[in-house]
């Protein structure tokens, strides 16, 4: 076997790793906490379904697509950071480069430089595209979590203050969620799922 | 909310159900058995590894994708029927067509029409796209089933000549990838993972 397939079988061999890496959020019918390989799929069929809510001119799904896709493999190494814990927040952003770097250079290096750039792309949030693959992996869980009964919310403390804070960036990438968001998580505190904002 | 919207975010709900639907995979780590969610993930990063692999002109990748993403979900309704399983495979055609009228019924008609044919697409097998796509589905369970020991051949009685005689057919998609998949059968005979043909 050449060297470069072998090069890309190994990455393809890692990347059932992602399936071992466990989130913070709750399946909807609550029967376990979901991981970043099935979660990446989730948002990845959600930019299929609503591409069409990207501000302006549109975005090049194609793209969203592939930066989903790539956006959480770093875990692998660097683990997943609960998106309310502020202390494991410090070290994610020089853990996560360690874990790309390693990651991606299993690869040749043309399809390394290329998941680089993606992964990048994603992170920065300066493209239309990466605006909206962030309000999606941003929606996602806010949908889990409101149809498991808050259940993550609850088990963490976490109030709908904070829950506004950590999302309102999908205003950028699209808007037409954000309200959609922004009504669900007023409906969670009348229900009693989501605790209301603290005093 | 708008119909449309109400309707994309119900499709989203149903996509949840399809992290539990167990194949009969395992993880590499033989920990546990994947689900079709994580397995779709899994192969449409591989199509971004592996597209060059197609033979002629290349392919679309950015079809493959989608194709990939989608080909699993009537598996929300039909469940997964195990490849080897020829009673199960029998009513299996007519359990995913129901499936696939209900579940991309529930979208939007535009949207559910661009769903419905990126799945037909991939079941025909008549594309390059969708032949590429079928032989990145046939690949991982056989990387999976061999770095996990080769668990599954073994728990359920299954013979090297009957991994060839379903797999083949990715000699249509991606023939390096075949040939390479052919040796690394021949590998697992001889170490004792694979139970050699049936004489």
């Amino acid at each position: 076997m050449d060297d470069r397939l072998e090069r890309q079988l190994d990455f393809i061999r890692e990347l059932d790793r992602l399936k071992s890496v466990r989130r913070q959020t709750w399946l909807m019918d609550a029967s376990r906490k979901e991981n970043s390989a099935e979660h990446s799929w989730h948002i990845a069929v959600m930019a299929m379904v609503l591409g069409e809510y990207a501000p302006g001119d549109g975005v090049d799904v194609g793209r969203v697509l592939q930066m989903l896709l790539v956006h959480d493999i770093v875990e692998i190494d660097a683990g997943d950071t609960f998106c309310y814990d502020e202390v494991a927040a410090s070290g994610q952003h020089a853990r996560e480069q360690a874990a790309a770097r390693r990651l991606f250079g299993l690869l040749p290096a043309d399809i390394g430089d290329r998941f680089t750039t993606l992964w990048e792309e994603f992170e920065a949030r300066q493209t239309p595209e990466a605006r909206l693959a962030n309000a999606l992996d941003r929606l996602q869980p806010v949908l889990n979590n409101y149809h498991s009964q808050g259940k993550s919310w609850q088990e963490n403390g976490i109030t709908h203050d904070r829950v506004v804070a950590r999302n309102r960036v999908m205003d950028e990438g699209a808007p037409v969620l954000w309200r959609y968001v922004e009504a669900l998580l007023e409906r969670a505190v009348a229900q009693g799922i989501l605790p209301p904002s603290a005093i």
